[in-house]
């Protein structure tokens, strides 16, 4: 790519993102939009635009600026003010890279004469190297004195990453144990999920030996217990009672607005039973509907009692009187033998991932090793399946197994589109898919909870977004290829990796320009979300709640969105050394994506979950990996630059590896438990015990009189007067 | 060494066994030796030889016999107790391979005709192999079909090995739990060890912060603290006071035996003040060290104030009223910032290592890590300075710096010894002196207990042994020397070794005999403590504390003995295949080795200091070490024997990492922390918190005086109605 088609390409991305501003300020100003630009308002009563009817088209800004960072925990939640942290974190590290890379690098390159003499001496292809490498370390001679400015910028950003991260990781720390030590009751703070119960005793219940087991070792706080049971059928159950009763009132919305139309006395709605209402008998939908839920209801109340009685598992979550109890007990070693009554915090009760909690132990290891090599698998050869899949998924073949779509294939413009485009259709699905399927794998690992399952599988997402894309474009080519030159010396891949950057440099400056203001300005002006939102309100929706799920917004998407700005982290570093020109890319990409997003976390997504700060450490991990590739394909770069002092290079990752372990010691155990010193901190209220055991009863098996006949109470009677010991 | 020399080593030693056997029956007959040979009864206050006057000069091996694993443990604790479960399971791997190793292996081998082919092919040098080899895979033809018992045999061991080990973890874990659950009452259960206390905040005293911050994470359970001071000052000044008590009181003694002779009125002691006794003022020594006492008390006095207010540290034992809090306050996370306040198990008071407890967390970091170093830089490197050593102590700088030598040195025979010894003394004395510079080096690593520290020490001392002794024997000099071999290819180690070790068979066949022989022989009839006893009675003590200490028999010595076991095991096991004959030859250093330190357990030797079994887990993981030892050798091996099929080996290594990864999983933790089912037991009385409180005062600082003015009284008063939050 040389500099011409360069520039045009940013100056049509940047049309791009001007077109989809004033496309923002337009749409967001209509009240019909609100609910998809302030959907997070809404959903708190919130008025949408803060009361103003008149809103400057740039009063987003002004309002994602003077937002506080209380503002964001509040409407937001503790994951979401982390995330800031961390967009504000690296966005520091490039700026005070760039107040020395730029001022000092570019002009030593510029006045070099490398590239002249590189072209003279015809050693290079001349031909990789374009005007932006001027102002590139690829114009400064090999072995030149001038080197020494680029190692020496090699250290400050690594000094710079240093001194930021550890000041986030402290203010992170902070911010978890603000939220943990809040005053307001959170059922989680009370309860602790209990796995591997060894088998019930003779003569004893599930819930005795449970119950003693706990008030034995905890006879004060102790408060009852939880068995988890296995809800596959009663969940079964249970969704088709709502599918059902969704129908129910979609019928009857249909059949009231059929009413207030000529026919007063309406149309009542009909459908028929068979496949996907196509075929089969045609019945009045409001009559088949209640009669379907009336036949359900007792099949769901005899199910859960049958579900609450014979199907108890061996694991519980116990819920104590205090919170340091609670907190302590998570971390305790209960059990002789290591794999008994192991304890964890509970997580919040919505995302609790009940059938993972009675996985055993040693199943739960061998999962997890299980998919590892899966995931690694997947990273390093999933071109194959892709490839055996769009040759399986050949015109002929699609023919044969769909044999509805032959009229549609036989079109001849059709066929040459398809037969081009299939396999690079089957790579985008792949793609499209990959998280899901990610994290699928991480759930099947036996993890607890849905918060840590999307950490676990954002950390698989990053490192199949480095290896792949970093990684694999900077060596032209998937990493599968350049396997056999590593294979014959392990420690090529170094000097490889660093000859190999320069020539992709402005490729990447393309593409984090493309990500900045094209996926912003998307994400921003939300078209894609809008567009849906008014098909469906016009063409499915008939009920209010049909149209509120139209708008529900989601999260902020943890799990796809912090692998992808690691990508970008981790192409920046890369190449801020060898293009320091790509330094201000960076500085635009998360002082942007800080902006907007503040904008969406404010007004727009709703959190699903709050881990409370858990995934800082998980960042922070990806940072320091990201900060050694950095370093170790800086010391191969310096090699190939025939610098003799790159071997001053060698501290930095060495210094990178002991920073990590000191910061994982000093801070990582209290993001994994709750220190006492946190939990201790007094309550608004005394908490209503009832009500923290109730929050945690899965819907499916919520009902007031399975709860009374059942959960028989065994709540502990132990006088506070007895014998400690 | 051929056959024949071999034979008369083995003759050689076994005389050398039976004469010390009966020197030992001889010897602990008399009722004068039997503070040697029974101490442990004698200071249990049993009869020595357990009220027989006539034994026959065997019961011992009976009495070793028949004792149960609970009389070690009521005689000699629990570590003891699971040394006898190392030896044991030990034994059993042996003796279940020998059980298929002996009768298969060797008629394999000695039925083929390896050696002759080799000898007429010539490609060996027919000079390494002696009759022994006839018995060893050596006498197997290269590539034979023959290896494949070998290499079944290498399985059979490895499966034997697992499923011991396996029961061995089990029981240790049952034996250390049924101690920690005890009815007994031991102080160290009551306790946790604080450190890295914060700086003490405005307007408080550091005895405020503590028990503020304690009372109010456990209201109900937290008794008192005691701030951890500097006493190297008052150490001093008790250790000078306690030195001169002893002093007075063989002064007295002398004194006292002196009347009962001729002069009834007896003879005064008298001594020189100065130098050793040898020079200075002449004065009555009774009087003399009464007045340097009189003078000390004050001072002692005075100190111990200073001590208690001034000399407080940033670190406290924290004392709580049940065992169930303090085992959980040890495991809890207490501050936010995981290097603040943090918790561990208190040791026996006895076995604390008072200056470590205050040294702060960055500078624990630090000091591992370089102690890591210093152990390395002396595994791989002590040849150096032992050469630097006695490349210095010449005869001409030994008689310019110890002058007073000179007449000795300069008689010609001293001359010649000397200069023909001198480095082969220096060596002896530097790994004479190892386990006490390793002990050291573990204690400078800011480990807060004695007991952890011999662990430590012990675990230094196995890879010091195994990498010197048995690598470097093999290779035939020391590692450094083969280090440039395996510089140049990584890969080249496991090869070399397995092609040089059957050339040393013949001499670790010799080896392991002399250490059951002559070592067990000399353990078993303490000759040397014997002779040390009668000399130092007959002319050093003069007071019945002198003569106990003379015959104080000190404990089992795990730091040395372990590493020692541990040294064997490897050696017979990596041998076992190549040469079957040395297995019985292990399982009879095991098997003699156990029934001796049975005896050596039950009547000598006093433990002194109590784990509660936490050796186990080292002593795990270096049986692991050696059996992956085994495993890479014998993969190497059957690679030389130029085997086809060795890469069946392969899964075994992965097998053992696998399987020690689910025991550390499974047992590990029960180790380093107690478990709460198992504190929560019941005990036979109502704790004396006062008594547990003052058990850990060091002697140096407990003097009733100093601790009512002092310790004051921070016993909780909080209320039991309090709200709980």
């Amino acid at each position: 790519m040389d500099f011409n088609s360069f520039l045009t390409s940013l100056a049509t991305s940047f049309v791009i993102f001007l077109v989809l501003m004033v496309v923002f300020a337009w749409l967001s100003a209509k009240p019909a939009n609100h609910v998809v630009y302030y959907p997070n308002r809404i959903l708190k009563g919130l008025d949408p635009t803060g009361g103003s009817t008149t809103r400057s088209p740039f009063a987003w800004i002004q309002e994602a600026l003077s937002t506080s960072e209380q503002d964001v925990i509040s409407m937001s939640g503790v994951d979401t003010a982390v995330y800031f942290v961390f967009m504000a974190t690296v966005l520091g590290i490039f700026v005070l890279s760039a107040v020395i890379l730029l001022p000092v690098l570019i002009p030593v390159a510029v006045t070099d004469d490398g590239i002249k003499n590189a072209a003279k001496n015809s050693t290079l292809s001349a031909g990789t190297f374009s005007e932006l490498d001027n102002l590139s370390i690829g114009n400064v001679n090999l072995g030149s004195d001038r080197l020494w400015a680029f190692l020496l910028a090699a250290y400050w950003v690594s000094i710079v990453a240093y001194y930021l991260t550890w000041k986030a990781y402290n203010h992170v720390s902070t911010l978890r144990a603000e939220a943990l030590m809040s005053p307001e009751i959170k059922a989680e703070q009370f309860a602790i999920i209990v796995r591997d119960i060894p088998p019930v005793p003779e003569g004893q219940t599930r819930k005795e030996q449970i119950d003693s087991f706990f008030r034995n070792i905890y006879p004060d706080t102790f408060y009852r217990s939880m068995i988890v049971t296995d809800n596959k059928e009663v969940n079964k159950l249970y969704e088709e009672l709502e599918g059902y009763k969704k129908k129910l009132e979609r019928s009857e919305a249909v059949f009231a607005s059929s009413k207030t139309e000529a026919k007063p006395e309406g149309v009542r709605p009909t459908h028929k039973t068979g496949f996907l209402g196509l075929i089969g008998e045609k019945v009045d939908s409001i009559e088949f509907y209640s009669e379907k839920i009336n036949e359900l209801v007792p099949k769901l109340e005899s199910e859960q009692k049958a579900t609450l009685r014979q199907k108890q598992k061996n694991a519980a979550l116990v819920f104590f009187n205090n919170r340091v109890t609670a907190a302590s007990a998570a971390q305790n070693l209960h059990a002789q033998i290591v794999d008994k009554w192991t304890a964890l915090a509970a997580p919040e009760p919505h995302q609790v991932l009940w059938p993972n909690l009675y996985i055993n132990f040693i199943q739960r290891q061998v999962r997890q090793y299980v998919v590892y090599v899966i995931v690694a698998l997947i990273i390093f050869f999933y071109m194959i399946p892709i490839g055996i899949i769009s040759a399986f998924t050949t015109l002929d073949n699609m023919m044969k197994l769909l044999p509805f779509l032959k009229p549609v294939l036989e079109i001849n413009a059709v066929k040459v589109v398809l037969a081009a485009y299939l396999p690079q259709i089957a790579l985008i699905i792949f793609l499209a898919m990959l998280p899901k399927l990610l994290l699928f794998l991480s759930k099947a690992e036996g993890i607890p909870s849905e918060g840590h399952a999307v950490r676990a599988a954002s950390g698989k997402y990053f490192y199949f977004s480095v290896l792949n894309v970093f990684l694999g474009v900077t060596l032209s080519g998937t990493l599968f290829r350049t396997f056999k030159s590593i294979q014959k010396d392990p420690n090529s891949l170094i000097p490889l990796l660093a000859s190999s950057l320069p020539g992709s440099a402005t490729f990447f400056l393309t593409f984090v320009a493309l990500k900045f203001f094209v996926g912003y300005g998307l994400e921003l002006s939300r078209i894609v979300p809008l567009i849906i939102f008014h098909l469906k309100k016009k063409f499915l929706c008939k009920s209010e709640a049909e149209v509120k799920d139209a708008w529900a917004p989601g999260d902020l998407g943890y799990g796809t969105r912090v692998p992808g700005d690691m990508l970008i982290f981790t192409i920046v570093l890369c190449y801020s050394i060898i293009t320091p020109l790509i330094v201000p890319f960076g500085v635009i990409y998360f002082g942007l994506g800080w902006l907007i997003l503040r904008n969406q976390a404010l007004k727009v997504y709703v959190p699903s979950y709050e881990t409370y700060g858990r995934m800082w450490p998980h960042i922070f991990n990806r940072i320091i990996a990201a900060l050694l590739l950095y370093q170790l394909t800086m010391f191969g770069f310096f090699g190939v630059k025939k610098f003799l002092y790159a071997p001053i290079l060698i501290p930095l990752p060495i210094i990178s590896l002991i920073y990590s372990y000191l910061c994982h010691k000093k801070f990582y155990r209290s993001f994994a438990n709750t220190a006492l010193e946190v939990a201790r901190n007094e309550l608004k209220e005394v908490p209503n015990m009832e009500q923290v055991f109730r929050s945690f009863i899965p819907p499916s098996l919520s009902s007031e009189k399975a709860e009374e006949d059942l959960f028989e109470d065994a709540r502990s009677h132990v006088s506070r007067t007895g014998s400690f010991v």
